[in-house]
Parts: C-alpha cells; sequence; structure tokens
C-alpha cells in the first residue's frame, strides 16, 4: 500500500515524534482492544522475539529461506497468518536497537550509541536518566522478563533487572564476545596466549549465562568455557521461556517477554541437535535453522498455556547481517549491511502475529521503526500516558497500522544515525543520505566504517526502483530534494531543546 | 528441500540428458495423469504465461511486489496455492530462452542464440530441421495457439504458424524493436530524422499485429504507429487470448495456450487504464502491475470456461531484467542481469499452478530448467514417446516432480551459455564459472557483454551462502571443483555426436 502524500505527519508535542493521523482507524483499534480486554478479563501479553544479526532476507517469507539453504517454515507460517511488514527499520547495531526499542528514543538521544563493554570507562550511567518500557509496564502491574542477550551495559545498575526487568536470564554481552575467550579455530591468538587470555580476563567482562532478579539479586547459572557450551545456548534460553511462559500465564498479571536470541550473532555453532540440520549445513544456516525451531516452540507454548489470543508477538532482527564472518552469515538483498546507513544494515524483517487479531495474510510496505514498538506497547497495556513528556520521544504509537485491516502506518519518516552522525533518512519511498560510510566498508566489516560527507548534495535513492541505492537521482530532482531537506531540518532541530546526552563514552 | 547427494543422475540415452530417477514418485504421477485424463475424459491443457524481461524479484512471492512499488496479487496467489520454484533457470536472453522451450533444445544446438532481426543474412532456416512442441502437440490432437510475442524468427519459414502453432496473434519482435520506429522522446536521433527512418523501414522489420494460421495465411491486424499503440499491445494480447480460451475450451480436442507478454521489455508504457497505477507510478512498474492484472484474467478466464481443473499452468521470465532502461527496469537480488550468466541473468521466478493436482502451497528450490517445459508438456499430453532420439534432447520430465507432493526435481545440473560459449554450471548450491562477462557489463547494459576466461581455475560459489556470487571459493574447495569438473566435461562430450548448428549468423 502506497503512503499518501496528502496527509502530512502532525507533530502534536514539540517532544513527540510527529505523526499521521487515520482518526477512524485510530478508534476502530482502541474499541478493539476494550473488546479484547473485556473478553479476556485482562490486559494483553507482549512478546518480542528478537533474532541476533538476521539479515532482511534470511526468512523465506522475505526472499531466503529454503532457497538459500535454511528453511524457516515457522517464521514463514507466523508472516502469512499475520502480518509482514517489509519496511522495518532497526538501528544500524545492536546496543542502539535494544536500548532504542526499551526507551522509544534514538540512541543519539540516550548515551547508548554502542555497546559499553566491561572494559569502558564512562562518565555516567546512562539508564540513570532514561525510562524504560519495562519499569513503566511493571508500574502497571505486567511481569517483565527478559530472556537472552542484553549488551545494553553490565556493570551494577546497568543491568536488564537493575533498569526495570523483573528477571534476567541470559547473557550480558554478544556470542562471540564469549567466544574469544574459547574458540581457538577462530582466536588462536588470544586462546592459545595465556597472557593475552589474562588480559582479556582482567576486563572482568562475563562470559556466563545470567539469572538476576529486580533488586539486584544476581546468580552466575553457568560459566561458558567451550565453543560447545556456548552452542546451547539459545536451547537453553528457549526452555527457560518456554517454562516461565508457562508459569506466567497462570498468574493474574499479563506479562512482557523479550526473548532475545544470542544466535545468529557470529561466532555461530549450531546446538547438538541442529548441526548439520540445514540444507546448506554451514553454522550459520544451521543457526537459523534453530531459531526457526524454538520461535515455533515458543509460540506453540504460548498456545499450549492457553494465551496465545491474548498475546501480542512481534518478530524481527536488531540489525542487518555482519558479514565479519561472511560467507558463513546472513543475507540482505540490498546495500551494505551490519553497521551501514545502507538498507542492508537498517532494514529488517518485521513481523507481527496476534492470533484472531491481526487478520492472517496481511502485507505491508509501509514504514514501522522498531522504536514503534515502545508507544505501541504502552498503548496495548492501557497506559498510553505514561509516555514521558520531559524528552524527546521518537516512537511513535503504531497499534491501529498493526491490528486494524488495511491499517495505514502512522510514520511518514526514519532518521538513520550512526554513533553521532545524522547520516540518513527514509522518507516515502525515498532514501537520502547526507553521509555515507566509506566504500570498502560497506559490506565486509562493520569495524572499518568510516563516515564521509557525499559532497555537492544528499544522494537521493527510490527504493522502488532501485531497491539496491544504487544509481543517486538527486541530481536529477533537486526541487523535489529541497523538500526532503526541511524534514531533515525539523529533525535537527529537536536537538536544540532536547540536547544529545554525553555519557563520556569513547567513539 | 535440499537435493540428494546420494542419488546420482543417470544418463538412460546417449542423445538425452541425464536425470536423477525417483520411481516411486514418477510412478505415482503417471497414476494421477492417468486418473485425471478417466476423470475429464480429455487430456489436460497446457498454458504457458511468459513474461518479457521480468527480474527474478519483481513479484511479490519472490521478494518484490508491494515493498518495490508494484504489488503482484495475483501471481503471489497463483505461487501461494501452487508450486513456487526458487530454482528455475531460462536462457540469458529472449530468443535462446523461447526456442530452447518449444524445442527442449540448447541455443546452441538449434543455432537460435540470438534474434534473427529482419536484416539479418543466414545460410539456413534453423526451424527446417527442429521439431517442435506444438508440432508434436499438434499432432497428437491439440490445438496450438501462441498469443504475443515469437522473437524466434519472422521471415516465412520461421514463424509462429509456420514451425507448428495452429494460431498465431502476435508481434514478431520485442517491443523496443517496435517503438524505435515510433518513440521520439528515447529515440529522437531515429524518429525526428527522416533518412534514418527510412532505413530503419527498409530492413523490413515488422511492426504490427499479426494473425498468421498454419498453412500460411498471415494479415496485419494493426500497425503500431505510435506509442500509444504500443502501449495497448498486451491488453490486445490478453483479450485474445479470454476469447480463444472460451473457444477451445468448447472444443473436443485439449489445447496448449503461449501467451508472450509484450511487457515488460522496455520500451514500457503502461496502457492508458494502467498509468500510475503501481504505488512507484513508474512505466516499468505500472507494466508489472498491468501484466499481473492480466494473468489474474487470462486464469479466471479458464475457471469461467470451466477448464482450470484440466489445465496445467506455468508462470515464468524470460530471463533476467534488462537493465538499459534502468533505473526503470527489472529487479533482481542477485548479480547481474539480463545477458550475462550469473544469476542475475538465468535465475527466473517459476510458479507451476494446477488446480486440485499441484497442492497449494508448495515451494521447492530444486532445479527446474525452463526447457524441462518442453519434455514435461509432453509427458502431460500422453506422448512422451514422442521425444525426438535423433538429436539431443537437453530437457527433462519434471511431471513427477511438478504435480506429486515433496516431488524431487529429476534434474541435477543447469548448463549456462552465452551465445557459443559455455559460461557456467549450477550443480545442487554450487555453481561454477569457467567465463565470465566483463565487470563494466555486469548489469547495465547486455549490449556492452563480452566474455573472459575466469584465470587459473573455474569461479565456484556456494549459493546458500553467497546468493549474490560475490566470492568465489575455488581456491579453497579444489578437491570438489575436480568432481564438478568432470560433469562440465561429460556436457561438452554430448557435442561431440551432437555438434553445434551452424546458421551463418553473425555474433
Amino acid at each position: 500500500m502506497a503512503q499518501s502524500t496528502l496527509t502530512k505527519a502532525i507533530r502534536t508535542s514539540e517532544s513527540m515524534e510527529p505523526a499521521l493521523s487515520f482518526s477512524t482507524q485510530e478508534q476502530a483499534a482502541q474499541r478493539k482492544l476494550e473488546a479484547l480486554r473485556t473478553k479476556n478479563g485482562k490486559r494483553p501479553n507482549i512478546v518480542w522475539l528478537l533474532i541476533d544479526d538476521m539479515g532482511y532476507g534470511d526468512p523465506g517469507a522475505f526472499g531466503g529461506g529454503a532457497a538459500i539453504g535454511a528453511a524457516t517454515p515457522n517464521m514463514d507460517r507466523l508472516a502469512r497468518e499475520g502480518l509482514k511488514l517489509t519496511s522495518t527499520y532497526s538501528q544500524a547495531t545492536c546496543t542502539p536497537t535494544r536500548s532504542a526499542i526499551l526507551t522509544g528514543r534514538l540512541p543519539v538521544r540516550t548515551g547508548l550509541t554502542r555497546p559499553i563493554l566491561a572494559g569502558d570507562k564512562i562518565t555516567k550511567n546512562p539508564w540513570s536518566d532514561e525510562v524504560s518500557l519495562p519499569k513503566l509496564l511493571g508500574d502497571a502491574g505486567y511481569k517483565t522478563v527478559l530472556s537472552g542477550k542484553w549488551h545494553v551495559g553490565e556493570a551494577e545498575g546497568m543491568r536488564p533487572h537493575d533498569v526495570g526487568f523483573d528477571e534476567f536470564y541470559g547473557y550480558y554481552g554478544a556470542q562471540k564476545e564469549i567466544t574469544q575467550h574459547v574458540y581457538k579455530a577462530r582466536y588462536p591468538d588470544l586462546v592459545l596466549n595465556p597472557e593475552r587470555l589474562e588480559m582479556l580476563r582482567k576486563t572482568g567482562s562475563s562470559v556466563a549465562l545470567i539469572h538476576g532478579f529486580k533488586g539486584g539479586k544476581t546468580t552466575e547459572v553457568q560459566t561458558v568455557d567451550t565453543p560447545e557450551k556456548m552452542a546451547e545456548g539459545d536451547r537453553l534460553l528457549k526452555e527457560f521461556s518456554v517454562a516461565k511462559i508457562k508459569e506466567l500465564a497462570r498468574g493474574r498479571e499479563p506479562f512482557f517477554l523479550e526473548h532475545a536470541f544470542m544466535k545468529v550473532h557470529a561466532d555461530n555453532f549450531a546446538s547438538k541437535a541442529f548441526e548439520g540440520k540445514s540444507a546448506s549445513k554451514y553454522p550459520y544456516k544451521d543457526a537459523v535453522v534453530e531459531v526457526d525451531a524454538y520461535i515455533g516452540e515458543i509460540v506453540k507454548a504460548l498456545e499450549d498455556a492457553g494465551v496465545l489470543e491474548n498475546t501480542f508477538i512481534f518478530i524481527t532482527s536488531d540489525n542487518g547481517p555482519q558479514l565479519d564472518s561472511w560467507p558463513d552469515g546472513g543475507y540482505t538483498p540490498f546495500r551494505g549491511a551490519k553497521g551501514s546507513a545502507w538498507e542492508g544494515g537498517v532494514r529488517v524483517p518485521g513481523i507481527a502475529y496476534w492470533k484472531d487479531t491481526i487478520t492472517p495474510g496481511r502485507e505491508s510496505d509501509e514504514l514501522f521503526d522498531l522504536m514503534d514498538l515502545f508507544n505501541t506497547s504502552l498503548n496495548l497495556a492501557g497506559i498510553p500516558g505514561k509516555i514521558p513528556t520531559d524528552r524527546y520521544i521518537d516512537g511513535i504509537d503504531q497499534t491501529s497500522f498493526l491490528i486494524e485491516d488495511g491499517g495505514r502506518s502512522r510514520r511518514e519518516k526514519i532518521y538513520i544515525w550512526n554513533e553521532h552522525n545524522l547520516m540518513s533518512m527514509r522518507m516515502y519511498e525515498y532514501k537520502i543520505h547526507i553521509k555515507v560510510v566509506q566504500h570498502h566498508a560497506q559490506w565486509l566489516n562493520i569495524d572499518m566504517t568510516t563516515v564521509s560527507d557525499v559532497g555537492l548534495a544528499p544522494w537521493l535513492f527510490n527504493l522502488y526502483i532501485d531497491p539496491k541505492e544504487q544509481y543517486p537521482v538527486g541530481h536529477r530532482m533537486n526541487a523535489w530534494l529541497a523538500s526532503m531537506a526541511a524534514e531533515l531540518k525539523a529533525h535537527a532541530a529537536t536537538f536544540k531543546k532536547y540536547p544529545p546526552k554525553d555519557i563520556g563514552l569513547a567513539q
């Protein structure tokens, strides 16, 4: 469905992102939510299934699957029986996305622009003045659980159970931060050199499966001292989530479960039961098959517990594919990869599934920013009024887009940042770049990413006729370019009243 | 579904392409066909819907559609309710594919390696010693009709109604060969220069909609003297096919209809009713929407005529996207485009639909070569024994793959040629290149295609982990490379007994 160019996004408050208004659709969605609540006697559960570093093109429903040697029947079924979103945007890397969806705010506003590793010195805990979604949901009576990867700070005061989650069962860092300690085939220079391994250990970086509870109680469930243990990580997380769903479903309160897979982030080792189970047999592909199977099991756990009809499920990836271990890595049909502002870096699969509430077979190319999950979740929980008003909120409530038949997205623009640089903007089918990453960094290795200015004028791409961003047409459409530049200026203006937060993190 | 590496393709005759054997599946398929014939009292109709120059990524079911500004609900539905084939291969350009599917033979064997234009001098009519599918089907009692583009020779003796079709209603050449005479916005140097226009006319190239009948009767229905008339071409073809289906369905004989769209080959102008009807509004996109709508109407005509359950339908494109008019052109997620041996040139969407005979929701990544339509059609018509034995046949009967639940492809390898050069081979998920097209010709313009040797050793790509053919891994897998090279040698050996045909066509 094309976005109407007649309706323009409206700013209703200086601290809120402008949104398109579709009053009939929005009212219908609210009535639908109210009827559901009456029927169920409970507000809906919210479940996010967040896959790590999976490419837009990996699931079958998005062009991959069996065609690239790793069938994804569970994701495909949920896409087919729910709403498939083909223009869903994340941040370009992990920590930025994970923090943004929990705060509804761009990383440049919260300071969480890159992972805070154990050895990093910062001058301020970025979470100290943020209001997280689990905190708001918890205050409103929800049980809140994070199962899986965190990666938004592992020091006290920054852990999931410090910033709002009732319970955390997972890992603080990414798979490769753990496997650097133990995987000699890939890191012989670290693992086979005792002095360097000792240096690595001294940073205090966690290599354990952690169980933490609000209030601070934290235990190590298992130390990951072999690649084989890391391989089983997602199986343990899935077992935890399945058991937790059974327990939570029996409770009187609704729940919010963020299940954040460790896979398919490098380094991938499929768990024993999945080794060689993909047609391709490569570790990344086996990991995709494993994640897909667990998605099936988690959804089945919701069904078995009798709560599937009262649970909003969203499946996505935190950014484009990481191609450091390429070709055993993710697949995107687009230009660029994780870390870049090209579509390959920030366009991710999006699947919204809600049995009996989202009509099966829906599909939309209208814009969805993963930050919209913040506002949408608060609205689903009946507490839209709890959205903070003393800071800028970049998310938009998309409840009506997601649950109404033929629902239109309320989002007109996506702003794409790379740490402290505003890189590009998507609006309608256009993408405008004001900075780009260097050519040699475009796909192979995010660590080579270096930002350059584009020169004379912004690069304009029409993603309908040029999905791979190969041929800028700004010179040809320079009058129209000026209309879009005005939108960029309006975005930049929000930082005057609400300046970026500095946490002293080295860039 | 992964191809088994345990079963190897077997050569049952020196003139037939080796095929995998799945006897249970093949027997079940034959029983199914027999039961259908008993039920319907008639052999099945065969309908091919061949789109011109459409990219693999254009239909929604293959990753495009609404996501790239041109929704394709009809193709998507047929893919969903039929068998979606994600590894379907054409020849790299138009004439080669169109001749290959009607003869079951590689263009290098028939001499039809490129379009024979009106001004071309040849020493031999390539059709004079070929046996076409419509000829064989016609001899066996089928009514045979080509509606649309021909492009396999327009001189007497080479026209569709000379080589086997009972009836032809369409154009001899490609859209752009006609519009070069009339489209001043794109060809001002020809159209606004009377002398050059006269030179063009003197070649005798047809710019008309032709109605021809077996025996030679040929009339010009309409001369295309404006771009607007070309814009309406596909509408006229669709109207013809819809009326013809109604007529044929009433007859006692089964029918074979090849409906070959003129669109979406450059130059695209949507017909009046479709102008601006795609979300993108670009001419190519509007043309995709128009073609998709006509596919819906043609299938509905079959349904309305009561013959849908007795009709095998195959939808595909004749090659990858032509990017000469890019960015207003087709979309492929792969490397390369029309004219190249990269996946972008030869991997096309494939949809097999047969109501009540092909189970809805099937999907397979196993290999299908469009030449297989030759053998498969003859088997569907109950005359597999009519496959010529005095020449090499490159097609394989794929009836059982297409119509049996969980059916496996009988094809192990695809050989990719560029005119007289054997360029590459697909086997399992591997693609091996022994020659490549020059880098600057990879996507923009087929007319710059120049073939080079690859150097030291064949380039090997694993399409599961590297669908875009970016990183050759032959050096890493050189032992395995030798196994694959043996398959190339076996293919080359077929040309000893069956040498390529020389028709005197300048390369």
